[in-house]
């Protein structure tokens, strides 16, 4: 649905991975300027802003801020202060269409004699983190001349240079370090304006911008007037709206040095594009922002791990190794935009062209912001780091913190690298040499471990996480590098958590809702078997056949101990003799992460690690009690994210009574993370319907004026645990790829005569459509080199093929009926 | 219009004089906490809040937070942080009936057996600071039970400790100075929580809260459970829903110390009342919520006079030299509330039982708020000092700025000491020994004065208003300790502003525009025109005929002058030879104060002093050509106040062209204070629709979705210039007292037969009741003493009598036609 200019909370983010972003809100507003390495959910640049004026022939010219009416409330302790030049003329209305990573917004005017619709993107391409890693956006505004006369069309674009912002005054104006400077620039086939300031390189806050074309069309006014009061916007706005034509600034201010010190830093600059389009032409007018921000602090200076000995030092951003400068990166904007272009609508294409259900596309699409926004980055030499999310003006929950990051499946199925780069952080850096994994990194910095408990969830799961990464790239390497680590850290679990040596976890387990789980409980017991099953896995391809034995076997007689112990016949119970002996226990309850570690499993090619009718009954039981459709009359004193009226799957529910004094702390949240997770998971169990009910219910949450469609918060804005999503792909396709077997295989759980849908392997990316008569396989991206494909069909059973080698581009056919195709073995 | 809960801007202030506020939003919510001497909008406490429960005899309890339902958008960056109590229920609906200084709150929910409404205050007594200054507010939940059964209900509220609180983690809990501490107190026939904390007593933050009750019926939990997570909550409300009782808690907390540095200081605590109510009984449950911050630091710190040489020293409120601390201001509630409500009643029923126009009641009872927010305070020893605005976080522009207070009309009719206090120090503390004024007081703090231009506006309105300061109290030896300062002022005009002598000043005008014009304008002139008329009256009072007469002089020959060389025929110009030769200039321009120093020189009772016909057509010009009933086409760069598609009245047009390249910084915008200012005069004019339109445009934008209905924002919320609305009761009553001779007139611009209007003089307050048959006049406060009451009565003309005494509570018949009424002049 597209959305209102009235959808407040909508704010599409542009940036690529480890860039920061600026959004683009419902109204086509620029807002959220957060580049700086550093969240800033709210920050406005003043006098930033694109207008718009358009002239027929013989006609009469109108300029227009080029976003649609301001929707209130209008209050600001200045009303809306100099800077939002909120007593501008804006255009009637507007259409956000949000389809992540592409941005279309419509505007509609009747006094404007042209049309004008905005595409705005960040590039996009699957498997290739680099490329999906460019600080900057294409902002192409098309313009339609629907008169019969010819029309002479502006659209400018204005920027305050932002360079070394500390803070704002009293007067919402910005306040600086080191003096901001803009500067026309005509090279490289661009033109436009470079933003810089006098900073230092090694300046944390350091950086550049530019706003630049390749259009030859160009009008500009690099730097405003500056003064004590507002002349250049004055100045500005009457030169657009003369002719549509921008001078540039003959002098620096109208007001007379000396300057006090306290004279104003601002430096604004536009830059417009002109052209006459004749009746029915259509133009556009292309706009390049980018940005270059290289220095980061060598340390989290995060709210939890307070050891940041190295905060002084500065460390460069990844992106930063790649361009010098804001202009080389619109240089490489500008240069490979055709073929950006083109993979980041195919991956779009391949998205929301699918059959898949659009909540599901919608879920995957909306989160998939979280990997490029300021909740992950990346440094120099790639090291992929992640916070749980991001607080409004700093990072939350520092450390890529494993048993958060254990829901996400994006990366791991669209960025594998980052997430093999994660693993290699916890496995060989953070592992210890008794076993115990620190849970938050601070290697990634060069700062010395973290000390606490640790976490039986993201440990465990880090290791079924580690074989999906090696089960999806096939890197022996990798795998080879990591497995001591995971080995010692698969063997702490039976020291440190399996206090009466049964095969069962049992002692204090430190897990994802910050507390402690005490006695039996499946949600750390279905994730060590699932450890062991991986374990089992690895040990077996690094040659330890002792070793793997001995993991098959725990996990089965632990899996059949715990079933005896916990089942209840309709779903899986904590342990305990007295529920309010300790605090933050659940007890009787039915918890949603109860069989999380199954499913993990599921995810990673493992299959069942429980009885299956168990696990199937659990999550539905999960379902039944935990997914309200209505969350009035749900108490609850803790964190929310979900209302009376709204729908939403609680964390804890306690259906046959039972409930401690004083539950787990975040027992009676909603966290679309676990949504997702049990959304998937009752898909992988077949029940379809009842998963797709969940992801429907977050989405619906997130309709833009409630909430941002484009940011699931938890302990923080763009939280990682949402990155869960991409399991429901998984889920509903019944994809599975192994690179080391070189098998891919399709048995769809959604039961659609028409399916089609994205699929990734480690090397290549495509299309999987099933027709009434076969399937056809496209590659859109990467390579594909198979022993083997088969595909489940609904109708003719098993189609399969093989070897197959695909490039780019390249498709294969599975014909159920038609002989003549050696590969149609239905 | 009762407001809905969705109108989120709506926030109605409680406080006295110079003590800070707590809000209620539309929702019935607790807001805005800004009692330390400092604005804090938006500062929220957590746990904060009020909660019903009620049980049936025999039925269902139900337990609701009393605030209806939260309406979104429902974003943050942890969701709802759990201080909000989100997840709580809350109740169906509620309306906002804010009628200042009364506010009610009506409650409905279907699910609530009872039936319950809030009315809430601080009291307010006209003619009376102190006792309008009280550092608290009275929150009465009034509940019915509509059932054939008994029903038990608490109210109990809750309330975090705010003392201290320094800023807040990125979990938005507050961080603290000192160590916030709640006890239980039972004395002095009150009960309830005294809210206190270790900071030394001559510590800036240090201060003390009550929440408390003459109800013996109490129940409460006076410090919740603390911890490292949320149990106290837990715990509290499961305490309230399980009986209505609350229990102390008999541990500090279920954590075992030792606490580490970071351990919470937050302390909550609840008091609750409960009754059981018979079948259609109503029971009040009234809690009284008082504090006391004590101490401010001795220097504005504000944004633009930056001399705070005493800024260490502490200097403390003058509501502090009356209490104690919070329990003595419940103590003092507690012991005189029938009172205080009475008086306050009263107030609110002359204003609202008037038959003034209700967008005139809207008006003058909404920004009243202004002399009872953050922007006024007073000292020890009872200083009046005032900013012109508050920003969100700090005072706006220090310094009881004289060209914006010189706007303001409310203070000088209801509470005329703060008025004559302001005028003390401008001319006793800010004159120089040359006559020229600092226009912004840097003497109550006993700093250095401000060095800057002198504001011509402001200094010469400084005058009027002296005058009209002494002819509303008749207070000799206070005119008597301004004269001589006021004499220097207004000698200083023809040295400063006239360069040629001619009796028409010209030179170099800084005023309340922030800028400087140059050349004859009316602004200046007429504002020293009314200076002058007042200079003579007073000089005359003060047996200077000589200085009298030279002012008389001045006044005409000046007038006839400016009017000869400005005025085209419709309105008057600002006469330059190139209008562009300086930045900020007007010109030809219609500018909306063109004639303000005529208005002050209607309110203090000086009739024209400019020629009667060129005034009227000036502001009818001012009307025709500022007003626009949509803004829509109004182009403006500058601060934004009022929107395209609202009405509101430009600062200033170019109807015959001639708009400067650069005009004057604020010539596009709104301000509710100029359009309150001008509406006032259209009325003074007899152009009674035009200048009701006027009001009913700023009421209109300020309807609670839109913008707050009790905050007018210009330079800061809650600003000085809005008090202007106390004019347009002077124009439509056409009150008009003078404590010298001792006459009280009305000669009502309101063309109403059964006219009904508050009035006040310097002794005593009440109401004027037109009536078909005559008049009546009602004392409602205070004391009257008059040789002469007259009343034009548009069907009888002037009604008359004299001399008469009423105290209050006494009233006087003016009768038409009835030959036995001794005092019937008719």
């Amino acid at each position: 649905m597209p959305l209102k200019p009235d959808a407040q909370a909508a704010a599409f983010p542009l940036g690529g991975i480890g860039t920061g972003n600026v959004s683009i809100g419902a109204r086509g507003e620029l807002r959220d300027w957060e580049l700086a390495n550093r969240p800033a959910k709210g920050a406005r640049l003043p006098f930033t802003f694109f207008a718009i004026r358009a002239e027929p022939v013989g006609g009469k010219a109108v300029t227009r801020v080029l976003e649609s009416r301001l929707t209130g409330p209008h209050e600001g302790d200045q009303g809306y202060d100099a800077g939002r030049l909120a007593g501008l003329p804006r255009l009637a209305d507007s259409r956000m269409h949000g389809q992540y990573p592409l941005l279309r917004m419509d505007f509609t005017d009747d006094e404007l004699a042209v049309q004008v619709a905005l595409t705005a993107f960040t590039p996009l391409v699957p498997l290739d983190a680099d490329t999906s890693g460019i600080p900057g956006a294409v902002l192409r505004y098309t313009v339609t001349n629907p008169l019969e006369v010819d029309a002479d069309v502006t659209i400018a674009g204005s920027l305050a240079n932002p360079i070394g912002i500390v803070g704002y005054d009293v007067h919402h104006f910005p306040r600086f370090a080191g003096q901001p400077a803009n500067a026309w620039a005509d090279a490289d086939g661009l033109r436009g304006i470079r933003f810089s300031s006098d900073l230092p390189d090694g300046d944390l806050r350091h950086g550049t911008l530019a706003l630049a074309t390749t259009d030859r069309q160009t009008t500009a006014k690099p730097q405003w007037l500056t003064g004590f009061w507002q002349d250049g916007v004055q100045v500005f706005w009457d030169d657009l709206c003369a002719d549509g034509r921008l001078e540039p600034e003959t002098a620096f201010s109208m007001d007379d040095p000396p300057y006090p010190p306290w004279f104003t830093k601002l430096r604004v600059g536009s830059l417009g594009i002109a052209h006459r389009l004749a009746p029915g032409a259509s133009q556009d007018f292309e706009f390049l922002l980018t940005w270059h921000f290289p220095n980061r602090p060598r340390a989290w200076q995060g709210n939890i791990n307070l050891d940041n000995t190295r905060a002084g030092e500065v460390v460069r951003n990844h992106y930063a190794t790649e361009y010098a400068d804001a202009w080389a990166v619109a240089q490489r904007l500008a240069k490979d935009l055709p073929e950006l272009e083109r993979h980041t609508r195919a991956f779009h294409g391949a998205l929301f062209g699918s059959t898949l259900p659009p909540e599901v596309v919608d879920a995957v699409s909306s989160t998939l912001v979280v990997l490029r926004s300021t909740t992950c980055f990346r440094l120099e030499g790639g090291t992929f780091a992640a916070w749980e999310g991001s607080f409004d003006d700093a990072g939350s929950c520092e450390g890529t913190c494993t048993h958060v990051w254990n829901y996400a499946q994006t990366a791991a199925f669209l960025f594998p690298e980052l997430e093999r780069d994660a693993r290699r952080t916890e496995f060989v850096h953070e592992t210890r040499a008794d076993g115990r994994m620190n849970f938050r990194a601070n290697s990634v910095f060069g700062n010395a471990p973290w000390d606490f408990h640790p976490a039986v969830d993201g440990q465990l799961g880090s290791i079924v996480r580690l074989y999906r990464e090696w089960r999806f790239s096939g890197d022996r390497d990798f795998l080879a590098e990591c497995w001591p680590g995971a080995q010692r850290a698969l063997e702490f679990a039976f020291t440190e958590w399996d206090s009466d040596g049964d095969g069962v976890l049992d002692s204090k387990q430190h897990n994802t809702y910050d507390i402690e789980f005490y006695g039996p409980n499946s949600l750390a017991n279905s994730m060590f078997f699932a450890a062991l099953t991986a374990g089992a896995a690895m040990a077996e391809e690094m040659g330890d056949t002792e070793a793997a034995q001995r993991y098959r076997d725990a996990a089965q007689s632990g899996a059949q101990r715990m079933d005896a112990l916990l089942f209840n016949g309709e779903y899986y119970e904590q342990k305990l003799d007295d529920v309010d002996a300790r605090r933050y226990q659940y007890g009787s309850g039915c918890l949603s992460d109860q069989v999380f570690g199954q499913l993990l499993a599921h995810v990673a090619g493992l299959r069942h690690i429980l009885p299956a009718e168990h696990v199937r009954s659990a999550v539905a039981a999960v379902y039944r009690h935990n997914f309200r459709a209505d969350l009035t009359g749900h108490h609850s004193v803790q964190r929310t994210y979900a209302l009376p009226g709204e729908a939403g799957l609680v964390l804890c529910s306690w259906p046959r009574g039972g409930r401690p004094r004083i539950p787990f702390v975040y027992s009676d949240e909603v966290w679309t993370g676990i949504e997702y997770q049990v959304a998937t998971h009752l898909i992988f169990e077949g029940l379809v319907e009842e998963g797709l009910r969940l992801v429907r219910a977050v989405r619906e949450r997130h309709d833009g004026r409630r909430r941002n469609p484009f940011n699931e918060v938890e302990c923080g804005n763009h939280y990682a645990r949402s990155l869960a999503s991409w399991g429901l792909i998984l889920a509903l396709s019944g994809v599975d790829y192994d690179a080391a077997s070189r098998t891919l295989a399709f048995s769809p759980r959604l039961k659609n005569d028409g399916l089609s849908t994205i699929f990734t392997t480690g090397t290549g990316w495509g299309e999987l459509i099933l027709a009434p008569s076969g399937a056809q396989l496209r590659l859109l991206g990467g390579r594909l080199d198979l022993n083997s494909l088969t595909v489940a069909h609904p109708r003719h059973g098993l189609l399969a093929a093989g070897p197959v080698r695909l490039a780019a581009g390249g498709a294969i056919q599975l014909t159920a009926s038609d002989p003549s195709d050696p590969k149609d073995h239905s």
